[in-house]
């Protein structure tokens, strides 16, 4: 890693949103993930919810998809981009015991969607965990990163 | 936890925002810590940086409040709460390696701050990703929780 | 109504935000009402989706909630209101056919959450639009009113 | 409509927003309409305050074309999309009695701006409401819908 | 001045938003100032343009009040109050030649509204130029200042 | 200038948002610049700064950077945009005494940036007044204007 720099920061060290007016706008995708652990009365509340108590996947899910539209506004030095797809998927899993949490993201620009997707996924945990603090002030989100990331100069990153 | 039922949904299980309006506005607090864990060397670029070429800290510090700021337009269910401080700490550890963010949000209201503290860590966490992601894609944020409330009915939590 | 003037702007005919400045914080409700009418195979659409196709109706609550917290944004001269409490009904009606839409909005504040209670209410049923645009363009938004006002110096409304 | 599903849903129920990036961006235009009823006096006031008490005409139509530009925010699954032309238009009509409201987006994207178009129209008669129901809280909102959608693969919807 | 530190800034300098949940809610006014300077021509489409043409100046006024409501989403370390009356005033001035602008904010909080009262007259000032930059794209704004605050300890400041 | 016209109003001078959807996207670029004019004791509050005590200038330009992804939220007539690049610069000048501000703003589209980099400019001012006002409430922003442009149909603008 050494003579790389942070490409946020011109020579002086001033932030700056980079120049991306010369890159092709291309297809580009990105997948983040996280957890969020709770306790396993929780988790049942959740899982049962979902038939009639009330939907907390799907109001997380629609927070999710909603975050990926914000994320320019969130992060300082983050461009805008138009998403073109945004999907956010939240499974069960009874050994974390907890959510796992994937989101996905697409659009046709200059640079990736990176950002998107980890706002997705972040956005749809802090969601989960406002509905049932409640129950379970102790919940955790665990794990949030990117696991792929597609389109664009760099190439194809995928998590093994 | 027998019994129990999430309040952000009503009988019939359709999302609410809860009334809070018979609730007494007092001094609320709230603290949210976060770990964002990296490559040393990632680390490095950012601890040298802070002097001359370029200030992750400061940036990622200065998101987190506007974050704050931004609870209610992000988490569906949240109420909108003026928000009477806000300070996003950053500190290196090379144990990690990486940064642990602690974020804390007061308000004189009527419910509590915890989204907005978790919301200030989270936004933090995900700057710094944003800042140092051409360097290091594998970057993992962890542990994103409340370690501090009070203010409010349901006294004080803190975890040990 | 002779001798009536419109509020909002000055004597000289000047647009202006209101001085409430004066007015005591009081609680505040307000609801509103609105039918979303559509071809018949449409709502069947949405009442069979609610079991596992996709809740139509879960996600415009959601958007008709987040809209009301949006209300001081989009409407020029509304005040800007903590909302304290928001709830969104759709029901479906096979006599229209389509939905029924009932906003009600809380707050404490210094002046009344019509604004908000019609903005749920439209969010709604826009976003219905949205979700089944693609099998029946000619829906139509209907009867949007305010049938409870209640709070502040001018007393209960109500549409009997 | 057999055999018709809703697009904002995956095959599990799970709502999306929906992927667009394989259509080509066209040039799309939409228009909404919408009436806003009133007393015969309100209306007088609004007519005559063109001139010189209030134009609350030109506050509407401002802010229905700001509308336009949050249509993203607002509505879930909707796409983000550059506006390159927004006009809304509000025409008194002794007949209703009240305005009647046509809002025109256009765009050069990969989906359509109906949504934009109608939250063009809703917004600027929400606005309209803002200013006027301190004289009459009985205004009702009708028929708002898209009266003409044009360009991308399903061709060009017009009401007759 | 000695001795003097900025308030937005702990003692290790890291920026913060200043804790003022001690701070009583009291009445707070402020006012701010600021030209638009013009070619002559420019001044007359303008002034002409309130007939008939095109209102620019009713335009701006409305920018400007709606601009002091996202006064918190722009500046980073400025506490959210519910502003209670805005009103935003352009009068042409032939000897600039150019405008005048006076915006003028209240609200009962918890610090002051000097921020929102710039950030109108600031929001009106750039809506002019978006208007008439077709014609005239040498404009100027000059002279954006407080010209008056009251409310809260620190008492009253007026320019002379 | 006789026969100009303000293309913001059609001719029953309506305000409207311009048509662009035939103009090509092309590389845009404008910059602006402004100034801040203080006492000489807080400039050198804010030089000091720099080093330890708190980075005024480092908060000012993040503000202006976000600012400028917000241009078409403030302004009503804009044209939303999608922002390829922001710069912000913020140089003290002893002799004002205060900082001289430099913002320049890239994108490719159809209409030109200008306003963009006016509102980043102007951000980053009433941050520094923010930042500052506790000790110097007396600042004006001064000079605000835009002084280069480039890219489109109506050429090279530059302020010699």
């Amino acid at each position: 890693m050494s003579g790389k720099r942070l490409t946020h920061f011109d020579e002086s060290g001033a932030a700056q949103m980079v120049d991306v007016s010369e890159k092709a706008a291309t297809a580009r995708l990105a997948t983040a993930e996280a957890q969020i652990v709770m306790q396993p009365e929780t988790l049942a509340l959740i899982t049962e919810g979902r038939a009639k108590k009330g939907d907390v996947i799907g109001v997380a899910r629609l927070a999710g998809i909603m975050g990926a539209k914000r994320t320019a506004d969130l992060i300082p030095l983050c461009h805008p981009l138009p998403v073109t797809k945004a999907t956010v998927d939240l499974e069960p899993d009874a050994d974390l015991p907890g959510l796992r949490i994937t989101a996905s993201v697409k659009t046709t620009g200059q640079t990736g969607v990176e950002m998107e997707a980890l706002t997705a996924a972040s956005t749809a945990a802090l969601t989960v965990y406002d509905m049932c603090k409640a129950v379970d002030r102790g919940m955790r989100i665990e794990g949030l990163r990117v696991i792929l990331k597609d389109g664009g100069k760099s190439g194809r990153y995928e998590v093994s």
